[in-house]
């Protein structure tokens, strides 16, 4: 949808999936420590949780798409033309997602399937959302190019990350760029929204304006500082909660054991893998 | 050959070994658990079975590409002008799978080749043949520039994971990602045959209009969805008669123990790597 | 800052900071050896008046940056144009490089911080500045673009290096390529400042020579060969002075058994990630 | 110096010590096994004529380009204009891979400097090579360009290879298929020099003509082929060798040994990088 909604919405879907794991991750990393080796019952409904809300995310995304009064309403091919291309383009996308909702949801139900399928197949789906932005911006004004193409770099090293996820399972560092990106790519399709669709009666941006290519580059760079920023307030939150929730339940328990082993833990990685200090 | 013919030959080349591939990965997974540390004589035998059809596809295609009726017949040169460079290339492209095919046939037989020999020189095979095609479609129509230079993202894509298989070896993750991919390829080839050489009559693509191009892009995701789709099957498929040829075996034998090693492995592994949890 | 001062700032910032790396670098190798798993008090000083420092840089050239004369003064927008973008722009990679710098202290200062993310934030700093400088060049002279792209291959050479060290942490060989790579960047800025902008009234270089741009070119290459041989001498510095103080202060103290564990600590390194040597 | 000979040199230079590693690593690969843990002596004297061979062709190659007849004889800048950049260029490219091979002397002979700088210092020899033939090219005929800048493509691969040895060093595949780029980039640099200056009065080649740029471009692909061939006799030799000097030497003793260990030291690789096979 080119208007401002077909942006919006897709944004939202990102940032609420992308502020739930600045609060999962932290959470995850710190709790782990404490409960060694026992998967939680209780992480793995929420992750439950989250995969279906994924699908859910991504039928809306489609249906939106398709069933918008100008969509394509599930016609592609007429009388010698192609209908509503665009439309078909972000189902697409969202099909990817929803694909890779479903692993997540097979590889926690399911237990034959090899852990890291489940991070290929969100890889795929984030590789080919950079990939069809790359090709979608064909004959469009300059700005709207260049504001879709900085998407595609968020996109690409993304999609890198997570395929570094497949063999680097479980990096809290991994962990949290990739949802550091997700949050980024939320806050700027909105960004994308209101500079080539501004909603409330706002002059039009001139898509021709140097200045104005030259000002979303910049403004790109400060989304990701805002992502990080919120990120921050969200892992300290989580450490707080947690280590107050500790003291009252009867100090020096498991959490407070578990944040003191990270030190060690990673020097025992860093022994482990570089071989190189303090082993 | 640019024909109809000469992408479907190929495409059904990398179909077959793709689909080959898509129950030997499965199949090895699932089966080396059981049984630790023993090289399977039957599977070392599928292994040379399937590197001498390798060999034997090359062979077929290079004949085929030199042979046809309008092929250059082993010439090269003739008075200042080159003979039917394309169906040259393609047989270099054939040459240098024939070459990975008898590297894994070496690897097999004779013991004193370093693994991962094997797996370095298919990603060289895989390459050549992007950088072939990267360098092939020069002064050709849109449409068939952009669907071979779709082609090209995949193959770079597969040979970077496959050189990873050179120090991650046997990471069943890697070996699906390029199984997918080889299916994706299959499929793929035959699409470029229906879109540039319509077989059965129907009318031309108009090779210049945008909408095609859109469309051809799309349509490149929806080949990798379906090639993920044969692999989820085939995965399945695997996975249900394996655990039926166990249970009537005598339950609770060795494959069951197998695949509820799995969980364990993938945590040992994953301490070993990031060291960053549940170890 | 359009002008010398404002490269030779950067260049100087950067050119400090890389001096002291290049001497940190080798005495923390050298260092940690001898007195295994202590995270030294002093060193960690050291750590934390290095982030200050950084800190204190960023925050003088956003100051510059902003209220020169001819600056923004904070001021982004007015009456439909932007206001000196160019000095925003260098605020904003300013700014990043502040944010790894705060986000080195707190790593340092707050245990719960997983180690890594001050990597991962000087990583996206340095793709960051890469990638303002990568669109910063439009519509500029040929040499001008050129001398800022080359700085650019630098930068994505040192953000990849650097992301690396997320995973291989305290890898001295990645220390010191990324040390090379600021010093290198710093001596950079100041041929930028002396080719654009001639300090001493040398005379103009014609900026759309094309002899001009294959000596920068070249220069480039040896700003980086400069850059190693100040790193050689200061490696070797670093390594008299500490073997002169040992010799002074015993004998056969703990440097010099740090030192002598060098060659079996990557040897064990080698058997442990490649396993095809010597184990 | 752009003629035959100012190809021929580097080519020759290349071949040579390509070929030798082409022995030298099987030869340790065989070698190594058998003895552990010694650094023979034999092998370390071998290391030092290379690292010393290589030097000298450094200064060689130095040497001629700067005092050939029509070369700049070490000037620079002359009234206003530069003077031969071309061998400047040349003369810099030769300086890089002498640093490189001061390095691997220093590597060899002092022991406190860390394990993995030779290779990182080989591998910015490499990239800075390609980086140079990049902007090489500018304003020369298509064939010259692309010529070149096929060169860069294997320069870039090679880089990429050495920079992953820092990590992984003593990998056999990544030391083979350094090897294998050498030789290649040996042959191609002749192939340039027979291209673009036929050296026994044959014709000119038509430097515009698609079906030649066509043609090198498989040409290309077919000198790797023959460098893996070269690479894969001298495999064969060395081994037959080894094996007969040892069957001759007493039966039974350490070289089979080692070679016989190969497989498990493998299976112990496999299971320590990607914990999902046979552990």
């Amino acid at each position: 949808m080119a208007n401002f909604k077909g942006h919006a919405l897709p944004g939202s879907f990102f940032l609420i999936i992308g502020l739930w794991w600045s609060v999962k991750y932290p959470l995850k990393y710190f709790h782990h420590r404490g409960k060694k080796n026992k998967l939680d019952h209780l992480q793995q409904r929420l992750e439950l949780i989250e995969a279906a809300l994924k699908t859910l995310f991504s039928v809306i995304g489609i249906l939106a798409e398709q069933f918008v009064p100008d969509g394509p309403h599930l016609h592609l091919y007429n009388e010698n033309h192609w209908i509503k291309l665009m439309n078909w383009q972000h189902s697409t996308m969202y099909l990817f997602f929803g694909v890779s909702a479903i692993i997540d949801m097979l590889t926690l139900l399911v237990t034959h399937i090899p852990l890291g399928v489940d991070r290929w197949v969100l890889a795929v789906a984030v590789f080919t959302e950079g990939f069809l932005f790359y090709y979608h911006v064909h004959d469009r004004p300059p700005l709207d190019q260049h504001i879709h193409l900085l998407l595609v770099f968020g996109l690409f090293g993304g999609g890198i990350s997570i395929a570094l996820e497949v063999i680097f399972r479980d990096n809290i560092v991994l962990e949290l760029f990739r949802t550091s990106l997700l949050i980024f790519q939320g806050t700027w399709f909105w960004q994308i929204g209101f500079v080539l669709f501004p909603p409330f009666g706002t002059p039009e941006w001139d898509q021709n304006d140097m200045g104005n290519i030259m000002f979303i580059t910049m403004c790109y760079c400060w989304h990701y500082l805002v992502a990080l920023c919120i990120m921050a307030i969200n892992y300290s939150l989580v450490y707080c909660i947690l280590t107050r929730a500790n003291q009252r339940g009867g100090g020096g328990g498991g959490e407070i054991i578990g944040i003191q082993k990270l030190k060690s833990d990673h020097t025992y990685q860093t022994a482990l893998l570089s071989g190189s200090d303090e082993e």
